[in-house]
């Protein structure tokens, strides 16, 4: 066996022993070393650069590696072989899947307020934060010779008599500390359950003292980031908050190529331990001790994602959702327990899925397209979730129809040479001065921070910044001549963002014509996907009232950029709000209320799905749409000006 | 650390690591060397003896060992300290453990012959073998881009149709493979499930070719052997039967020691884990294999077993049940599943626990009243269970009593020099020539198989017929003299039953005042028991017209002699039934009939417990029966002849 050694910058080697001829990217897995392979490890996306630092790898030379940086060790880990024993360097930039687990700060009051406002505003609508799960404290008679009833009936006695129910249910978790619970607390106990008609399903006990609130959690799970809360059943109040990396990132970026990697020996295992033991456990435990709650506290659970993360999640096979005729195991599924996914919380906790309606539109649009609240308006709005699909929902009281589109990893900074999740380092806003053509950053990081790459939204500002200044045709081809306006490694014009001496990693941070031309397809998917929707309504852009934008991707996002770019329809600033994580919103509304879970199951089925892939003129479309920022620029008035 | 090697009779050495002083016991114990020890390690039992073969032990002399044992190595486990490396030779006699699982020849016919005559006593009584198991199959139109509903609705729908039902609940283990199993089964598929009102809960889907059946395991957990079968739940037909030893004998042999041992810190959890994982997995995985089941083709399993059985299964405090005022955590409790404590079968199995009445009258005795069938006719008879704890059912159609006695290990060899239970070597029957006073045997094994030991059965004819002929006294004092009438190796008055050349350990097998005595006591305690139950009713043992006797001890009972010795009540012989394991019995009944398990039920719902240790005048009726036959031979008028 050969040695491999993972080096990373910040020290925190990594040793594992691997075959010849092995390949790289596969031993770096097989190590829990995350290296960022959106493509999935097909070559395609030059992501997973490494550096040989000692020892021989087999490497052919690629495209996204230039002759110089391959002389310096520079190698994709996809495309490498291990011909000896070695030590490779694995950039940040690089070592995607950094567990980046963070809980919020709650004391500043801005988590709280956004998730009060949630709650507000559903229960506008007269939708109410009331559900099952309830608390009795009960004195029972301790026994005697004389009475000797067992502790399960002496309890259920007390429980039917104290919350008027015919049965009270025990499950075995409970029963098996019941004996020394019943004496240690001298035989006056809380009890947490759900009540279910004239049965309580009894989930804990513990002594009367115990004033631990009964907890629910709702967790958003994008194909990047996970994001959950950890809510108090009876008020709702916001207990923890907390979010990570998706550990499926790895074996892709995007959901098609983790789909592909779980149809592989042992795939589906790999992508539900990813989610399950490597992100969402560490995080939920996170959660917990912030808040310092027992994992049998956490009486209920609310998942919401989309359709894939969903059937990635539970373990069933996630192929027919990929392959024609697309068929999901189950849009609405309600069998699902915390115990089935040995998930940290009470043994009898239900998961409460959001309900898929599509191959592509999942369980956080019908749980976000609740929190947008265009299904409670006479207005016609468009809700779109822009993550890695970009998902739509278009409609009003009457009427709602979705779709879904593959924006592909653009907006997250796949596919895009000097693109990079919105991390420490990112650019994440642009201005670009139209006479000098010198540019102008936000930075994600500390103080000081040196740009490192470029994320969606600064991509969105560059591209529409160069066009605005004339630097690049409506076709993303450059047109002006300038200092920093040159050529990369490979040889493709492209705009220098910052020279290697401005930079963190002493390499240029660029955007090329290959990447531009990427960016636009990518918006162009959106906004095609706008039009063809509408036109199944006879509709078009101009019947749009309102947008509501959602999702991580959004939160530096700017409208009016967006607009000029091409991807969202032209209506006036004013008319767009971005309403931030409504996946995460929604799934905190559906573990609190009944009655939103009952409205968004509602809202599922009354939802129509646009199958794009299977439109007609959805192609034509797109065509017509990869330019900047249109073909046809009566779309945008607003730009004439 | 020092090593241990623990070498069998047959071979099989067991190395273990051990500290310098640790107790030689604690260290079988760690090592799954099962030795013998009733008394759970304190000293008293003298059952784990274990010869030093090599090393040095530090072990106090004791009077189970002779000085003559001591120089040849003999020791008590219990009692030794581990002062080098050592080798340990472990006697046949001593490991009780040995895992003797075995499961039953059922082309004999005899083993299909007794439980078909259990259906048929059980259904003379109207109760039938009817559950709400069922199976359907369906065929399903295959998914296209016109039909694209997802995979769980589609069969939902299917299904709903077929059974005429409302819902289907399809659970978490079977959605994870529905996608392949419904196109791996060209969409033709069988279903099995539960039907519970208008709802059908889906418990495996799998290709509608497949024709194995529907499942259900009955258990039996005695303290010393547990035997289950399994079922097919449509017909009843028995498919394998097995039994083993209970793996938790190694933690003493009755079920006070159990409970001592289960409150030590880890101990609930070993306690359970010898059941589960040493005793029940593999009884369960043997039964399937011989059926050739796959165990989430189990739908449902029902355990009968005595109370502290019960809460060392299920896992709970024990200690309770033992301490006054003896509360048990549950007589009647369904709310336990299979998968609560990881046994093989299906995810969605449900437990069924044949009810306790009392702390000391468990499932093992309602199940069995129900096959006794004591509750359905108009005499007075008695159901006794005699096993470690002996149980004591009297009444009819009109009132059922109940009680238990402690005979404590005695009846299967415990607290007797010689003693050992039912298996190879075992003396099961014996006569002894008045004139000689030479006794005949039989013994269990094979051919030429030498005495071993004595087991409970031939320990009820050996003493009987020392009372017969005069060797012994009423009070167990020896009376005549012969040259089977000697001193044992610690100067105890004995009977040699076999001279050591005569015997397979080389070592005579005798019995002394002291087993005398001991035995005294445990039959004295079951008669005392009659007494005091039936006085409770103002009756006496005239009253008894019938008498029902059920257990492993009792498989080679002679009824005459269990008379004579004063332990069962002086009825004519024809009114003796020997019913075999009714708790088995009753446990496969309530597994295969709803009825079978309301009809238990309501039998321990009116079953009224009587607590002996609390009932005034027991103590004077138990005195009064230590005698051989009793102190009151106007009790035994047969015997006067």
């Amino acid at each position: 066996m050969l040695k491999v050694t993972f080096r990373f910058e910040h020290g925190d080697d990594r040793e594992i022993f691997a075959a010849e001829q092995e390949n790289l990217l596969e031993v770096a897995r097989k190590a829990n070393v995350a290296i960022d392979a959106p493509c999935s490890g097909n070559g395609s996306c030059g992501k997973c650069r490494v550096r040989l630092v000692e020892g021989e790898l087999d490497s052919p030379k690629s495209r996204h590696i230039s002759d110089e940086e391959y002389a310096q060790g520079w190698r994709l880990a996809c495309n490498s072989r291990i011909l000896s024993d070695v030590v490779i360097a694995v950039p940040d930039i690089a070592s995607a899947y950094k567990s980046r687990m963070k809980t919020a700060d709650l004391s500043t009051g801005e988590e709280v307020r956004i998730f009060n406002e949630a709650k507000a505003s559903v229960e506008a609508a007269d939708i109410h934060f009331i559900n099952s799960f309830l608390s009795a404290t009960v004195s029972l008679d301790a026994p005697s010779l004389d009475d000797t009833m067992p502790d399960n009936e002496r309890l259920s006695r007390a429980l039917c008599a104290e919350l008027d129910v015919d049965e009270v249910r025990i499950p075995h978790s409970v029963l098996l500390h019941l004996p020394s619970t019943l004496r240690e607390s001298g035989w006056s106990v809380r009890c947490c359950g759900r009540q279910d008609g004239n049965i309580f399903e009894l989930m804990t006990v513990s002594s009367a003292a115990d004033e631990a609130p009964m907890c629910g959690v709702a967790i958003d799970i994008g194909t990047t980031t996970v994001t959950a809360v950890l809510t108090d059943l009876e008020t709702g109040a916001l207990l923890a908050k907390g979010s990570t990396g998706n550990g499926q990132i790895r074996y892709g970026a995007d959901v098609i190529n983790r789909i592909i990697e779980s149809t592989r020996p042992g795939g589906k295992k790999r992508l539900q331990d990813a989610i399950l033991k490597e992100t969402l456990e560490p995080l939920m435990r996170a959660m917990y001790a912030q808040a310092n709650i027992s994992p049998e506290r956490v009486l209920s659970i609310c998942v919401a994602a989309n359709t894939t993360m969903n059937h990635l999640f539970v373990g069933t096979d996630a192929d027919p959702v990929r392959t024609e005729p697309y068929i999901p195991a189950f849009f609405s599924w309600d069998g699902l327990m915390a115990r089935d996914l040995n998930l940290p919380a009470n043994a009898q906790a239900q998961i409460i899925l959001a309900p898929n309606i599509g191959s592509y539109v999942g369980g956080d649009i019908t749980a976000g397209t609740l929190m947008s609240m265009i299904w409670n308006r006479d207005e016609l709005s468009l809700f779109i979730d822009l993550g890695t699909n970009g998902e739509i929902v278009f409609g009003n009281r009457d009427f709602l129809m979705s779709c879904a589109c593959s924006a592909g990893p653009a907006f997250e900074g796949g596919d895009i040479s000097c693109g990079m999740r919105a991390t420490d380092g990112a650019i994440e806003a642009c201005t670009i001065d139209p006479e000098t053509m010198e540019p102008s950053f936000r930075i994600i990081g500390p103080e000081g921070q040196k740009p490192v790459g470029l994320c969606g939204s600064g991509i969105i500002d560059v591209i529409a910044e160069l066009f605005h200044t004339g630097i690049i045709s409506a076709k993303g081809q450059f047109v002006r001549e300038g200092r920093r306006i040159s050529q990369d490694a490979n040889g493709f014009d492209c705009y220098v963002l910052a020279f290697a001496e401005e930079s963190e990693s002493g390499r240029d941070v660029t955007i090329n014509i290959v990447d531009i031309d990427n960016f636009i397809r990518a918006k162009g998917a959106i906004f095609s996907a706008i039009c063809t929707l509408l036109k199944s309504l006879d509709m078009d852009v101009s019947c749009v009232e309102h947008m509501y934008v959602a999702g991580g991707i959004g939160s530096g996002i700017n409208m009016r950029n967006s607009v000029r770019i091409g991807m969202f329809p032209d209506i006036e600033l004013d008319r767009f709000t971005y309403i931030g994580n409504s996946s995460l919103a929604g799934a905190y509304a559906m573990v609190m209320s009944d009655q939103a879970r009952d409205k968004v199951e509602e809202l599922a089925q009354s939802m129509t799905y646009v199958e794009l892939s299977t439109t007609p003129g959805y192609m034509d479309e797109f065509m017509a749409a990869c330019f900047l920022p249109h073909t046809n620029a009566e779309l945008f008035p607003s730009l004439a000006e």
